[in-house]
């Protein structure tokens, strides 16, 4: 399973709620009939983007078990199991093993921050790692954690037989220089988790990526992928930065709701957002319709 | 219940675990045994020194339970319900009401901190509020959340009639001065959630406290406040700074490891953290030692 | 010199600029005259709230000199000459030796941010008061210099005989704590740098202070500390917390043109600010005039 | 003059010093002799790394005056000017025009932070440029100054005549697309001022740099350029990769003693750094010395 072929482009699927605040199950699995025509490589369900925070546990493993049902076969299927001790990261992600999924993307613990220094991740990945059923990635996002993982602690992390990777969304490019230091000849795919700086990993190497903008836009975000590795290096960073605002909306400015919206308007079913998260506000919707309009949407 | 009056000092309490990682609810109970004795005004029973982000629901209703069951009855009992979704917040919330807690300590939220400016806290409690079967307080703890309410939210909250007070563990005096002047004459107790401004606290009229410290030494902790309440300030300042290292220890420096140190030091079952939270050092337990020593422990 | 009696309350003196951005030095005098008849222990000229580091050196040796010509005998005479380099800061202090100064605030360099830690702050402010014909004090004030010294660096400052006390503008009371604990018995007196921790601050026994509110509420200020030598605690807790709210327009809110502009509402002399300080829109005094009202001006 | 081609590598001289703390200007015309057999397309004279701050204003302009005289003909000239104030700025600028300097980079003031929004640095870059003989740049350098220019200013600014580039030395590779889409077709340079993402940034069409690493390797630092310029990718980036850890060192490791240590130890002459810059330890030399073997020096 460690060499499992990761590559290409995933999207950290949405979840649909309806007004009443109710996981909108259908929703889930018409975006997932068609992401499944989308030229993507895989899927990962509770990611951050899935509103996973605000799930329990009966809908967190529906929804894994719709994942699995719903993909097609040829697809990746990773889930989002981090929980802030080992032994309920352990037991959800063997559950979710249980159901199909292939891998776990695993939040570095964050809520005692002052505590979570490398030598307490090296413990908590390598202790999860040791007793979990399929392969895990470890999952660097401080702008959700504050706790952004050293090159030290990848460099102890990376050789672990069922470490297989990790998603950075920090979108700090000299510090995934230095992960690609600290990675060295492991095999251990290092991921990017934003699409905010999709074109420059991808001239440092970087082959894989699972993205917010791939809910939206899924044949776009690999579209700049098939170009770089068709030579294609100006016409990849010009879609990089077309691509580069409707990101930005769908991520730092407006959030989640702002991702469901951008989902409804290009076809699929965004859905409510679940309390406390607040819908968009008229205003809001129309600055996104500007930035659409701009990208040629 | 919304008359309740809130006073004195009151211990987050500590979680102890075993050794395979298994909640010490014998443990528990000895020390709600001894704190019984002890001059406090109440007990908070899932606060961010119970390790309760490493506790699963069955864990959460059993201390809840055994708190209810154990304290003396004329304490105040407080649980740390918040979770991340309005409707976990309630569903967990008014299960603790059933099982005998008299208020409860509702976190802000904080994973998607970039959308949980004032508006959506407002939004958050009020909606919480409305549906809890007991009262609830807003918990303000920025050094865990990275998410710091504004005086503007607590003006617009204050006075809802089933919110009755927030306890603020950020420690900044300038803004406790403006969280008072945002109260007014508002039916609502804001509480000092640390120990390293408790007697400045008293000096600006706040009477209350859920501080670490309490867990180690509550009876101290409640003789600042009858040292300044019997206007004796220079002995409630120096004995304020007495302590003020010890929780120094206790919190910043160690963390809970440190506080279950000093606590089984002083008499308490601290038991052990849960991974993946790592163990004192024999160093670091040195250096506690000192600590305690200069502080003529 | 070193039993230099600190106490009681300075204004850091507003510098006020012509429209056409020359010193207004009559303006300066003018203002001095008037605070030459208000409660105030002293003066400190070249602070932050001077506009200092829009200063050239002959109009910052000119205002040193009008200060020690203008100023009453029993005033003491303070300058900041804080430079980034030790040959500046020397070369300059002196210089302000020569022309009256009594004592000098000394800023933390700051531009090389990451290599000021303790060892080059206590090799700093050492080589600085090896050299220095008049004492001096650290000038703590991490609102600008994003650089807060440490209490070891202070421990082992402290005691140097030409190293007098600490201006600390940060305002957090639990590191006060840690300085008063630091300093110990030393002959060295810890000045409060903010308005906002005043009351505070003479409860935990500091009882000088340099803050920007003295310019245009100097006797107020100054107030504060009587009542509370008078033991009259809740008054003083009142007028502080009256006071809070200009404090806070006239320093976080709206900078140096706020604190201008109340100054000449009150009768001084504010002049204009130097760009590229951006005076006031009327919608911004407007709202100072509301916080005045309010306060009962 | 605007139309003045930026291009390629300039390094930000390092200023020597004697071990008596004066400039050693004689070491300064060395290394300068040194450069203008390398490969670099000008020189930037009191730059961050050239300890400026430390200087005062005759040793400042004896510096510009040697650059001028000393410097290769066909180099182009640049200075670090930025003061507080406009008018120090401005007069400071135009000295060093009337020196020879054919531009001069502008830091965005920091001190009085909470004030220097878009609005204050749009109308100090404006004044600024409109009063300066010789065309400016845009220095953003948070890592010092904190302040971390906005898109929207440098829209503002970029069109400006007298304005023809911006040097950005935050390395944060989102914000150079935000710059990038900012600038549009205006007539206007961005540079990039750290090595940490040269390659990163050529791969975007950013084709000048000021960066630290071409002190003590000019010739490799101008290398990636031309490998990438002759379509040699995976040599770049090689090369790029390899530059990255000594590039780490001279800067935010080791800061301006590490520089010029490893500036002495590939030729140059690096000199002392000025107090309250401390020189490097004994072991740091060590560590330095095994990163330059590392990268095959």
């Amino acid at each position: 399973m460690q060499n499992m072929q990761l590559r290409g482009v995933m999207p950290p699927m949405i979840t649909p709620f309806c007004q009443n605040g109710d996981v909108d199950y259908d929703a889930f699995c018409s975006n997932l009939d068609r992401w499944n025509q989308a030229d993507l490589s895989g899927y990962l369900v509770l990611g951050s983007n899935s509103e996973t925070c605000f799930l329990d546990e009966a809908e967190k493993l529906e929804l894994i078990r719709l994942t699995a049902q719903v993909a097609h076969k040829d697809r990746l299927l990773l889930c989002g199991t981090g929980m802030e001790s080992v032994r309920d990261t352990v037991r959800l992600t063997n559950q979710a093993a249980r159901l199909g999924m292939q891998a776990a993307l695993i939040l570095t613990p964050f809520y005692y921050i002052g505590a979570m220094n490398s030598a307490a991740l090296i413990n908590f990945f390598t202790q999860v790692a040791d007793q979990t059923d399929i392969p895990i990635l470890i999952y660097n996002v401080p702008k959700f954690t504050h706790n952004n993982i050293g090159a030290d602690a990848v460099a102890a992390l990376c050789r672990h037989p069922n470490i297989i990777g990790m998603k950075d969304s920090q979108g700090d490019v000299p510090q995934l220089v230095k992960f690609i230091d600290a990675i060295g000849d492991a095999d251990f795919t290092l991921l990017t988790g934003t699409a905010s700086v999709w074109y420059p990993a991808l001239t440092l190497g970087l082959d894989t990526a699972i993205q917010a903008l791939a809910n939206c836009c899924p044949n776009e975000t690999a579209q700049v992928q098939h170009l770089y590795d068709a030579g294609k290096y100006a016409e990849a960073n010009a879609l990089y930065q077309r691509l580069f605002h409707i990101n930005a909306a769908v991520t730092a400015t407006f959030g989640i709701a702002g991702l469901k919206y951008v989902c409804t308007k290009l076809g699929y079913r965004g859905g409510f957002v679940r309390a406390p998260l607040l819908e968009l506000s008229a205003a809001q919707k129309q600055a996104i319709d500007g930035i659409l309009k701009k990208a040629g949407y």
